[in-house]
C-alpha cells in the first residue's frame, strides 16, 4: 500500500461534508490558508518544509477501486459522493512560501484555491505533511544555531513516530542546516548524506572491546569512527590509542571516538587529552546520547572538545514542543472573504501575501500580512507553486531549500537566534486587510441578525 | 512503495556492523530485549502495544532487487554483505507480553532470539514500531481512566508525525479503551470505528449557520451533530432548538452538537440549559479542541454536562510526554549472557521473564523480574508468539488485545490509576538474576583486566 498519498488519510467528517457539498451544489471555488497560530513557548521563529511532499500528494491523489467498494459497502455515503469521488482529481492552484523559508504566526505558508470538495478532501493530510515537517525543521534549526560548525547528524528513527516521520524527520532538519543521517531510506528516498558508526551491541557481542574494535576497523576500515562508552569511556581510549599504531600498520586510520553517556562535557575533555598524549590529535570526538539545543549550547559555552553530534529523540519527536498551534483554514468561498470567530481561533479573511523587510545590514526587520493584490514594501514570500493540480516547473532542488534555509537562519534578527528568543518578531496587519475583516463580520450579522 | 516492511529502515551503522560480523564470522544465536529503562514524569505505567506490526514488518521483511543495485551502487559494501542480504529472511524466535498489558520500567515487552545479523538489522524498526504505539496506549489510557463512561474519540490524524503515526496512534489509543477514530483508513485498516461530524469550513461556506446546518442535516441525517462555535456558541445552541421541530417534520433528529472552543466546562452548562429548555434533553453534547487527560479530569470533576470527547494532538502526539526512553539491548550471545555499563544505562543481563502478582481483589500488587527458566510465583507475562520465524496462531484479534487493556487498567493499584500517580509500583529483581550481573561484570574484568 502506498501510504503517502492514500486518499483515506482524512477524516470522517471531510468526506460528510463532501457529500453534502455536492447533494446542495456547493461546489464553486474555496480558498484554504494552512498558518500556524500562535508561536510554542521557546520558539521565536518557524521554518517552512513539506511542500515538496503536499504536492507530491495532490497530485497523485486517487481512489482505488478496492478503497471505492470499502467505500461503498460501509453503506454510509450515496451514488452521489462514491461517482464524485471514483473521478477525484485535484485540479486546484497552490500558493506556497518556499520550503526553507523562516516563518511566523498568522503568515500562511500554503494556500489552496479549488472547488470546495476537492480543498475539503485533502485537509487532514495535508496538515499532517506541512505541519510535522515545519516543526522539525524549526527544532533543528534551533540546534543548528547553537553548534556553528559542528557536524549534525539526524540519530533518530528508533524513536520517531512511526517511519514517515523517521523519514521526513530526516529531510526537513536537513533543510535546517544537519549533514545528514543515519537512516538509509532517507539516504536513498532524498539523497541527504548517511553516517553511522557502530553499536554496544557489537563491543558487547566480543570478548573484549580491544578485540571488538579491531574486528570492525579490519572490516570497515573507511571513516572509522569507534564506540568508547561501553563499559568504561576513559579506559577505552587508553585502549583505542594502544591499537592504533597497530591498525595504521594494517593501513587502517581511527577517524573518530564517539561518546554515549555520562558527563559528555568531562569526559570529551579527558578523552581529548587521552588521545592527544597518545598522538591522536587528529582523531575527531563524536558525542551522542539524550542531547537537544540547550545541551549543544551548554556544550558550545564550557568549550568542549567535541566536533559532531548525533541527535535523536529531541530532534525527530520535536520533544520540548511535539505539535503546533496551526490550522487550514476557509478564508473564501464563492468570491466573499469568509472567517472563523471562535474564541480564540478567529482568522484573517481573503487571499494574503506575506511581505518581508530588511534592514540595511541584511538582517529581516518586519513582515506585512496583506490582502494578495495589495503591493507593499519588502520581498513577497508567497508564490504560484501548482496550477490546475500541476505543479510548476522547475522546482527547487533540496540543495536550493536547504540553502534558502541557511541564508534565512543567517538574516534572522540576532535576538531570534538565541536558545531563549530574546524578543518577538514584529508581523503587521495591513488596515485594509483589517477593515476586510470587519466587513465580513458585518455581513455575517445582517445574514443573522446576530452581534456583529 | 510498502514502507512498514522497508529493510533500509535501519541505521546504516546497523549494515556496518553486519558486514563486520558476517567477515567475522560472528553469526551465532544473539538474545536481544526491548524494554522501557525508567518511567517518565507523570506515568504511573504504560501498556504494551505495536506487537502485531513488530511481527508482520519481521515476517515480510525482505530486500528487493531496486534495494540491493541501490546498496551495491553506494560502494560501501562488499559482496559478502550483499549476497547475505539478498537471501535475508528473519529466521528467529520472538517472545513478548500480549499487546494490552500493563507493564513498567525494566520489564523486557519483546525478546528476540536470532542469528546476531538478523537480530541487529531489525533493531531500529522494532524501537520504531513498539515505542510508539506503546507511548500512545499508555497516553490513551490515563484519559480512558479520568473519563469513565464517557465516549472518547482520536482527532489526531492532522497533527501526528506523520500518516503511520496518525493510523498506529488510532490503533493503540482503541487498545486502550477509546471507543474510535475520525480516520478513515484506520477504520478500513483495522475495522476501527469511525466518528465525525463537521468542520467550522463547512459552516463559513454558507451564508448563515441555520443555512448551514439544514443543509447538513438533510444530506447527512443519520446521527446529526452539529458543530456550533463557529460564530457564537449560545446564539448557535438557540438556532438548533429553532430548527429541530422543522428537521424532526422531516424525519430527521438532532443528535448531538459539538464544541471546539472557549471555556467547556462554562459552555457547556450553558448550552445544556438552552437545549433542556427548548426539548432537546436528548440531545447530546461532544467536546473537542486541545484537550488532555488533565482537562478531562477537570470536566470530570466539575460534573461539566458533556457526554463525549474528540482528543487530537495531545494524544497522538503524547504532548507531554512525546518519547520513552526505551532501549533494545543485547543481552546473551553466544550462550553467554552480556550487559552494557555505560553510566545511567546498565542493563540486566540474560532471557528474563516478568511474573505478576495479585493481591485477594483481583488488583496487581507487584512483580518479578527473573531469569527466564527460574520459576516465581505469579503470572509469567512473556509468552513465545514467534518461531522460526513465523508467528504461532492464534493470534489474539484487536478486540481481545483491547479486553486485556480494560481487564489490566481495572487490576491497576488504585494510586496508579489517577492522573498524578500516587505511588511506584514495585518491580523486584531475582536475587538470582542480581548474581548473574554480577558474574558478567566479572568475566569481562577478567578478559580485560578492567575493574569490575
Amino acid at each position: 500500500m502506498d501510504l503517502a498519498a492514500n486518499p483515506l488519510l482524512t477524516d470522517l467528517y471531510q468526506l460528510n461534508m463532501i457529500q453534502a457539498y455536492l447533494e446542495h451544489g456547493e461546489t464553486r471555488t474555496a480558498v484554504f490558508e494552512f498558518f500556524v497560530r500562535k508561536l510554542p513557548a521557546r520558539r521565536g521563529f518557524l521554518v517552512a518544509a513539506g511542500l515538496e511532499q503536499a504536492l507530491d500528494f495532490l497530485e497523485s491523489l486517487r481512489f482505488s477501486p478496492e478503497e471505492l467498494d470499502w467505500l461503498e459497502k460501509s453503506g454510509r455515503f450515496g451514488k452521489d459522493l462514491l461517482d464524485h469521488l471514483a473521478e477525484f482529481r485535484f485540479t486546484g492552484h497552490v500558493h506556497a512560501m518556499p520550503e526553507g523559508t523562516v516563518f511566523f504566526a498568522n503568515e500562511p505558508i500554503l494556500r489552496v484555491t479549488a472547488p470546495l470538495p476537492e480543498a475539503q478532501l485533502v485537509e487532514t493530510r495535508l496538515i499532517n505533511i506541512l505541519h510535522f515537517q515545519s516543526l522539525i525543521a524549526a527544532k533543528a534549526a534551533r540546534m543548528v544555531l547553537c553548534a556553528p560548525g559542528k557536524l549534525l547528524v539526524d540519530f533518530g528513527l528508533r524513536r520517531a513516530h512511526g517511519a514517515e516521520a523517521g523519514l521526513l524527520a530526516a529531510r526537513a532538519s536537513y533543510i535546517a542546516g544537519f549533514s545528514g543521517t543515519a537512516t538509509m531510506l532517507a539516504g536513498k528516498l532524498f539523497g541527504i548524506p548517511i553516517y553511522g558508526t557502530m553499536a554496544h551491541s557489537f563491543v558487547q557481542a566480543y570478548d573484549g572491546e580491544t578485540a571488538a574494535f579491531e574486528a570492525f576497523a579490519h572490516s570497515r576500515p573507511d571513516n572509522l569512527v569507534l564506540l568508547i562508552d561501553t563499559y568504561d569511556t576513559e579506559e577505552a581510549a587508553g585502549k583505542v590509542v594502544s591499537l592504533a599504531p597497530r591498525l595504521k600498520a594494517a593501513g587502517i586510520t581511527v577517524r573518530g571516538v564517539r561518546l554515549d553517556s555520562g558527563d559528555l562535557i568531562a569526559l570529551s575533555k579527558s578523552v581529548r587529552r587521552i588521545l592527544d598524549a597518545g598522538g591522536l590529535s587528529d582523531v575527531t570526538i563524536f558525542a551522542s546520547g539524550g542531547l537537544d539545543e540547550d545541551e549543544l549550547a551548554r556544550i558550545a559555552e564550557q568549550r568542549a572538545p567535541i566536533d559532531g553530534f548525533g541527535i535523536g529523540t529531541s530532534l525527530t519527536t520535536s520533544f520540548d514542543v511535539p505539535a503546533l498551534d496551526c490550522a487550514y483554514k476557509l478564508q473564501e468561498y464563492a468570491g466573499l472573504p469568509r472567517r472563523k470567530r471562535s474564541t480564540g481561533k478567529a482568522t484573517w479573511p481573503g487571499r494574503k501575501q506575506v511581505w518581508r523587510q530588511y534592514s540595511s545590514d541584511g538582517r529581516m526587520c518586519g513582515d506585512t500580512l496583506s490582502v494578495e493584490e495589495d503591493s507593499q514594501s519588502g520581498e513577497p514570500l508567497i508564490q504560484l507553486v501548482m496550477e490546475h493540480g500541476r505543479r510548476l516547473q522547475p522546482e527547487p532542488t533540496l540543495a536550493e531549500i536547504r540553502a534558502r534555509a541557511s541564508c534565512d537562519l543567517e538574516r534572522l534578527p540576532e535576538p531570534l537566534r538565541r536558545v531563549e528568543p530574546g524578543a518577538s518578531y514584529p508581523v503587521q496587519v495591513t488596515e485594509r486587510l483589517e477593515r476586510l475583516a470587519a466587513e465580513v463580520d458585518q455581513r455575517l450579522a445582517q445574514q443573522e441578525g446576530t452581534r456583529p
